[in-house]
């Protein structure tokens, strides 16, 4: 009887352990059944394929609770193609096999396969999800994911409505063209992108010569401009997602201020902007109230501020109730910032703050920093993208299985160094890096430890000519530190450091000729990759692997298998 | 003593037979590395991706001797596309996880893999190979494969050279459009090809309205026409053969007979034709003197003949040397047959027959007689193509690895039905066919028995239309027993059956309207596609599966797993 007895208490505490060991009783989980496939899309009135979540372009929003379990089983209807989805933002703790990277957390999804991710978003704010294997993500995979408080709880700032935008910028070349361009040699660069899409709706110049009416329609349904409906008097909380391919946008309603809220998931101190400048991967929410003349609608703009182009900026259209949606504004749309004027942007970045009281301190000291060297070289003839020198390429085997499973040989064990030579190199020369390589190495670090990592951008193969761009870290985020133009003085810089209110964020910019400091606990067991954001840099190397505490990760499941090194049976 | 003489006898003699096991002392190997990559061709001018091996389109000619080992290092340089390479003709004896049939016997290779395609061709001829896996093959990675007699043995025919052409059309529109437009709802056909290739040359018309000329460039040297140059008196034996997507051709020297010598790797009695009717997936080898006027060229053509068609006809140039090689001939193209004399395409199907002394004959009775009724089917609003209303779906786990490892649940262990409602069915009729069904089971046919199969033609959707369907069988040659207008007498017609010269072949056609009986031995332990080899007919289910002695295969590899129940490791 007493047996009996004890038995069943550790059954029932063992079951009691399960169901509530990593959320609330409360929790929600949210299932979602995806099929990706390809579909005509005309975006910007020009038709092409996309790559659809069940035939929509931009995604369905994934909406959840903080706490809440999301389960999204994803189909890949594509014929010949594989595919892996992202959780940009969401930091996996505890599930770093449900990253959705591609090559470092699992092995992509065959066609006709389906895998289920499952994971909790353990954080309320506005994320991302996006295709994370070779540029698919250019191709349309991708949406966000508005994450709101436990039930009860509320922000530190008030609105009326919640909405929310994606940003992207939109080429009519596919992504196999793009990929025989840029990987060819001599390099052939894809140019400036084809539109720039607001919530999915831009407008291409269907008078071009040479046009097909079939192909470019300008009366297309599709590619009518996006309109964001507002009541006079009213606040509203837009949630604003970057998933550019390329360019860095300065987004504006023309006529309203918005007051930055939120970055990345995280309360900064309220700051009112006229423009924001936002880098492929970051998210913001900003308020704005509808307080101008409401007889009128108002232009909405994104404009490419980090290179010259000629893509013209993508226009919403911001429309008072009941003003006709699409009747368009009488003014012209405010042509935003200059894009060669880096100063403003760089200023921006500085200002936003971390909300006080909502925020803890980063460590005060680092264990360990990584300088990271940005360059553009040529490694056996192709165009890469580097640091330190070292272009990242992938093994077939993803990094946590093969750390997981040992297979010593599935990649280079010799990380790469953390640092470059920076006596004698010269930022804004074109430089040679005749010693810089292709290699699949890995930063390992400290469990636990505190790791600092400056960007540090140079000159590229162009004379005179350094580039922008976003980084984006997985699994954590990170405290920026700083940023300066120029070189990082190791001595005096991180004197500089902001660590009484700095930002934690996913996903930031290192300007052109300058640097940016982040810190970020080690605290997240499994394999993470670090990068730039944008397409093309990624695929040509700019990337980086961390390591931390792989040996806490537990088995991971054979659904993440099937390359590599793993082609077989699952483990009895 | 007398024990270590004794294993070294063991040991000599295990040597000896691991060495001598399949092929003669004398037998080479070849090896090739092939990187599987998209670039940009103008084969018809026109630029466009291509699926290319090495930088080539057409790949390169693999050639051997009859006997020997051929070793193709496949490296998959696609960024996001799996791929599959089958070597068509090639019976795979004790390797039938070779085939390269991906869902059949092998999972897809992944993209940055390489995996290692190792077998024996066993009999000279002229065999093909090409892309398996979606409908890669129309994206162009396809090539011939020639394999010689042993030496010092010669053929039952001569000539002073050897020559090869492979037949193709082409379109404009890529794989990822193709599959959208022929999966959707309603149902959108591909159309007519935009261009015949010869030897991978053809000649789109640039001057099309809305061509931009980056696009299409008429002098484009990638779009100079085949030239086949020969010298007067001399007789070339030509290795043809097809691989469009959709299009049956007619073959046509101006000019000059045609001695047929060779079909599908078995020597034919010597058949004189003005004219060569050839479909997908066939490899004729021709005898053409250079008998006629020299102080000219000849035009070589090829036109669609199975449906009406808009594309031109492809063009090459006959050249007697030492005439320019781009000569035009004096004369307009020979047009060719009337593309709806199906008549005359029998006629010549029918005349073709073994070469005495060099065939043996079928046995004189099937064990099992299988008929196969070619519908077009609507299957959940879903155009489709069915063999006795099943259309083939493929299992994610390929069914070589399913039966080796008794995956019971990897597919329907149901056989699908070995004929259909023949007294009842009308193939002059638009049917509606409401039990037709998407399926995945197996025909398990009885080791080292005889089977003939019936391919019974009927109407498609449209009224008063029926298809041409070349089909290829995997793994082995049939004899082809008889062809037949309208409906197959079950009665009547197999006492008419040929069984005294019947060609073997492993492609033949089936007419509108029309049946083609075949008869074959399975001796071939494995598990292998018998198909439509029309890539959008095979997409949407024109296919059927056999299994054979599969309990006689040996060990699989583990490079052949990866999908669907095979994801982990291989077993210790």
């Amino acid at each position: 009887m007493r047996k009996s007895m004890s038995r069943f208490i550790i059954a029932f505490t063992t079951i009691f352990i399960i169901l509530f060991r990593s959320k609330p009783a409360s929790a929600a989980t949210h299932e979602h059944k995806w099929e990706v496939e390809y579909a005509f899309k005309s975006p910007d009135c020009y038709r092409k394929l996309a790559i659809t979540i069940n035939g929509q372009y931009p995604g369905p929003t994934i909406a959840a609770r903080q706490g809440d379990a999301v389960v999204v089983t994803v189909r890949n209807g594509l014929l010949t193609e594989n595919v892996a989805i992202h959780w940009h933002g969401i930091r996996q703790y505890g599930t770093p096999w449900m990253d959705g990277t591609a090559g470092v957390t699992q092995c992509p999804i065959l066609p006709g396969e389906s895998f289920v991710y499952r994971f909790v978003v353990e954080r309320a704010g506005t994320y991302l999800y996006h295709a994370h294997y070779g540029i698919q993500r250019q191709a349309g995979l991708y949406g966000m994911i508005e994450v709101s408080l436990p039930m009860g709880e509320s922000e530190p700032f008030s609105y009326d409505f919640d909405r929310s935008i994606i940003l992207a910028d939109w080429y009519h070349a596919n992504t196999y063209e793009q990929f025989v361009a840029l990987s060819s040699v001599p390099f052939v660069w894809i140019g400036d992108p084809s539109s720039i899409l607001i919530q999915g709706r831009g407008k291409f110049k269907c008078s071009t010569p040479g046009m097909e009416p079939e192909l470019c329609n300008a009366t297309s349904p599709e590619c009518v401009p996006h309109v964001l409906t507002v009541v006079a008097g009213k606040t509203y909380r837009i949630r604003i997602g970057s998933l550019t391919s390329l360019a860095a946008l300065s987004f504006e309603i023309e006529g309203h201020n918005m007051t930055v809220v939120e970055a990345d998931g995280h309360y900064v101190e309220p700051m009112t902007v006229k423009n924001l400048f936002i880098y492929s991967g970051e998210a913001y929410s900003v308020l704005v109230t509808a307080d101008q003349d409401a007889s009128r609608n108002y232009w909405t703009t994104a404009k490419i501020v980090s290179f010259e182009s000629s893509t013209p900026q993508g226009l919403a259209i911001f429309n008072y109730y009941p003003n006709r949606p699409l009747r368009n504004p009488p003014t012209t749309p405010p042509i935003g910032p200059r894009w060669d004027d880096a100063e403003a942007r760089s200023a921006q970045s500085s200002a936003v703050k971390a909300l006080a009281g909502y925020a803890y301190p980063p460590p005060r000291k680092a264990d360990r920093r990584i300088v990271m060297l940005n360059t553009q070289n040529t490694i056996d003839g192709h165009v890469r993208w580097a640091i330190n020198n070292v272009s990242l390429t992938f093994p077939q085997t993803p990094y946590l299985i093969a750390y997981k499973e040992n297979f010593r040989r599935a990649f280079n064990r010799t990380p790469p160094p953390d640092d470059y030579d920076f006596g004698n190199y010269d930022i804004y020369a074109v430089a040679g890096n005749p010693n810089a390589t292709e290699n699949d190495g890995v930063y390992r670090l400290k469990f636990n430890s505190t790791v600092d990592v400056v960007l540090q951008n140079a000159n590229t193969l162009n004379p005179n000519t350094s580039e922008t761009h976003p980084w984006h870290l997985h699994g954590h985020d990170f405290w920026v530190l700083g940023y300066g133009s120029g070189e990082f003085d190791r001595v005096k810089d991180p004197k500089k450091y902001n660590l009484l209110n700095p930002i934690k964020k996913n996903t930031v910019a290192v300007q052109p000729y300058s640097w940016t400091a982040l810190r970020f606990t080690a605290d997240n067991p499994g394999v993470w990759a670090f990068h730039c954001h944008i397409e093309p840099h990624f695929l040509a190397g700019m990337a980086v692997i961390f390591e931390e505490g792989v040996e806490k990760v537990g088995k991971l499941p054979s659904s993440i298998m099937g390359c590599g090194l793993t082609k077989g049976y699952p483990k009895p």
